[in-house]
């Protein structure tokens, strides 16, 4: 009796107050603004880049970082361990734990399970970055630094947008998965996610993943991400580098080698050549042609952000369909040729191709890597060079769709008209966030990306950033989506 | 009359005394050899790689320590300015002033000028060197270190040998030109060159260089080099690095550009493909070919010591032909692409591919930039890109040959043959020496390439050495040499 009461005066309260602790919340927001900043900064600071095995330490100290935080918030938090990277050489290092967090544990309520990352990509000022990587720098409305946008900017935003609405109580559980390893393929998290389902993860209604952009100025609520398949080729010439002027002319040389390999995945108007790669792509529908047509996103606005003369396609539609909805292949470099300023006439010995493919529903990654293993297999068999040649696939990260609605999607773009007065762009992703898929396979749970980036923000290019407007505004439509999702029917 | 006297019995007392001051000579270098090996070592520890701006001050500083080297042995010295060098970014910074000296002036001697260099190729650890670059370390009778046989050791054995011979009188004059620009394409030596034909070196009768290896263990004088004209090719797409989640599929990848053009140079027969390069090569003679065959040089060592499993030629005549006297191109690498390990999902805005082409007799360096220049031109329209494409010769070297019967030439096999009881091989080199074919040119004077690094010293690789025996014996061969030359008859 009493619960059935307690239950009943929730519901009540909720519906009288909410618009009153909106309020409430977003002045807790603009009144905090300096000092979320700040602590954007602090984590900025912080090189956890994962991609570099000797940086693991700093990744390592992000997360005691970010657990702090939590603490703070009046969480409680475990360090799941979840094993050890082999690098390239065979030496084995652990990898970073992943964070399991909660606050709130009312059986009463619904609980949301948010997941974000806290390592970045690799950044050097030499790329030609105009600021220190590693250190934020507020300039015209933006806040520059790596992982400002993607993912530290973000996930602090969530839990900035915790701590302001727990000033007056949460309306659902929370939980947090964090990790250090999502640049790099989340090692680890697939198998810690399956061990937990019965436990930690058990009672979890939704996922809402904080790690994206929206598609312009305009909020975008994401239902789907392409997944990466990540290459290397590595071709092995002669033991050692050799001089060109004493070998040129006289050896099989392992560049030339693989800029040949390289040649032969993708023509210059970006169709993938490897035979069989597009056959599990999934037919356009008359519905999402029309679903592309809603989108507000203008090319002249890319390109005048990206300074890109001219796109591969010439409208709106077929843009957005070749970035979110089918397959593209991008060669990234090339590990141990000559990459430094000036010259060096050098003949490399072993050289390592790195390229990917983004696969889109119903690709697999199985399938992928032996198309292109056969592939270039049978290339490099007809160039009938001596040297070794060995394709292997890094990583293998498939493809999410969701169904958009689900009472978690419509929670979210109550929250935006909310926050924003307007409705949100229902989007996709044309990067890859695995856990997205991995979630919706083992927990059977919606799930859904809500992110707060720009879409001029640059994650893993030079000179990243999220604007204050982002930052600040989408810690309210965190806050505002926490509420929304309480008078939501349960799913 | 007293001095026609002066001259007899100079000419008198080294017939008789040749063979014994031979002896005392090669005495007192197994004597110092401790000594000789401690100075290379301090060479080696300057890193001056004239490759990388940012290390101008190191190669000053080798510059500065070679001048007081030679002070020391009884030398005057010039430090010569040679302007300054405009960098990609369009700053200037001085180039490294270039060593003009002399030890003796007695116009009845013959005059002989030696070049050498102490600028170094670039140098790092990661790259798979066994030990630090930078450090000269003594191992089953090796010296390694970066410059350790290119050309710092080289230059120091002519300098030991200097030192050696003049403990009784040197029988020659003898000058220097040593520099510390080699390594990127001798900026600025000749037009000094051209500017002291009429001065510094208005007596030289015979120049040397000493920055070649031999073909085998046996000792070879080389007659020619082949020319070096190395080109970027940079290809800028976006403004910034873009994500290839975000633009996989709907740009035009400037890398993709870059691979494709960088294949179209040559084939996996190590064939040039751009049209018109070879019409400059001079066709072979019946003589040359038994010049090839009387050589001394075993395939199998060759793939011994490099690891190479089978080389784009089956005899040592062609091997060694392709080496020397028909042109090879070698793609070196990108700059600006993710040449990392592990991995990054980034298209890249602007990249940098680097190759260069080996060119022999009559092939011109600017000819070959206008063809070279054309046909990219001509096959980057084909592939109707949107991104910007600019291709330039960065180095144009020219090859250059000699007259293997001038003075010199008998001087240097005579010496061979008095230190180590062989015939010489005549051979040529497959890198280059670019001033070999400007003094040719300028000062209309035989020059000659007497080295003595080693075959297997990896120049410009990783763990570059030079033998202990090859380092001790070489000073005693110029020291052998000066004395040879002595006796020959003017040219």
């Amino acid at each position: 009796m009493i619960f059935l009461l307690s239950v009943l005066s929730l519901l009540v309260c909720q519906a009288v107050l909410s618009p009153i602790s909106n309020d409430a919340i977003f002045q807790y927001v603009d009144d905090h603004k300096d000092e979320f900043v700040q602590r954007l900064k602090d984590w900025v600071a912080v090189e956890s880049d994962s991609s570099d095995p000797t940086k693991r330490d700093l990744v390592n100290n992000m997360m005691q970082i970010t657990k702090d935080f939590i603490l703070k918030l009046g969480g409680s938090v475990e360090m799941a361990e979840v094993g050890e990277q082999e690098l390239q050489s065979g030496k084995k290092i652990p990898l970073p734990p992943v964070i399991l967090a909660e606050i709130g544990n009312d059986t009463n309520k619904p609980t949301v399970c948010f997941y974000g990352h806290v390592d970045v990509q690799p950044a050097n000022k030499a790329d030609g970055w105009l600021t220190e990587p590693y250190t934020l720098v507020e300039k015209d409305g933006n806040l520059y630094g790596r992982g400002s946008s993607d993912d530290k900017g973000q996930v602090l935003a969530l839990l900035h947008a915790v701590e302001a609405v727990n000033t007056i109580g949460l309306p659902v559980n929370v939980k947090f998965i964090i990790e250090g390893m999502e640049e790099v393929g989340s090692n680890g998290l697939d198998k810690l996610v399956e061990e937990k389902k019965d436990t930690f993860l058990s009672n979890v209604d939704y996922i809402v993943v904080t790690d994206t952009p929206w598609l312009s100025k305009k909020p975008g609520i994401t239902y789907g991400a392409r997944g990466n398949c990540y290459f290397f080729i590595e071709v092995q010439g002669a033991r050692r580098d050799l001089h060109s002027g004493g070998f040129g002319g006289t050896v099989y040389e392992a560049m030339s080698d693989l800029i040949y390999l390289l040649d032969t995945l993708v023509d210059a108007k970006g169709h993938i050549r490897i035979p069989g790669i597009y056959d599990g792509v999934v037919p356009l529908t008359e519905k999402e042609i029309k679903l592309y047509k809603d989108l507000e996103f203008k090319l002249d606005e890319l390109q005048a952000d990206t300074g890109v003369t001219r796109f591969l396609h010439d409208t709106k539609e077929e843009l957005l369909m070749y970035r979110w909805r089918y397959p593209s292949l991008s060669i990234h470099g090339i590990e141990g040729a000559f990459s430094g300023s000036g010259t060096k006439t050098v003949i490399p010995a072993k050289v390592i191709g790195k390229f990917s493919i983004r696969q889109v529903p119903n690709m697999n990654p199985s399938v992928v890597e032996k198309q292109v293993v056969d592939y270039l297999e049978s290339k490099f068999s007809e160039r009938k060079s001596p040297n070794k040649m060995k394709v292997s696939m890094i990583i293998g990260a498939k493809p999410w769709l969701a169904d958009m609605n689900e009472p978690q999607y419509v929670a979210a773009r109550k929250a935006v008209k909310r926050v924003f007065n307007t409705d949100a762009d229902m989007i996709r992703a044309g990067g890859t966030i695995p856990i997205a898929k991995n979630f919706e396979e083992v927990l059977k749970k919606s799930v859904m990306l809500l992110g707060i980036g720009g879409p001029d923000d640059a994650p893993h290019g030079q000179n990243e950033k999220i604007s204050m407007y982002n930052y600040i505004e989408g810690t309210k439509l965190y806050a505002s989506f926490l509420q929304e999702l309480a008078s939501q029917k349960a799913p």
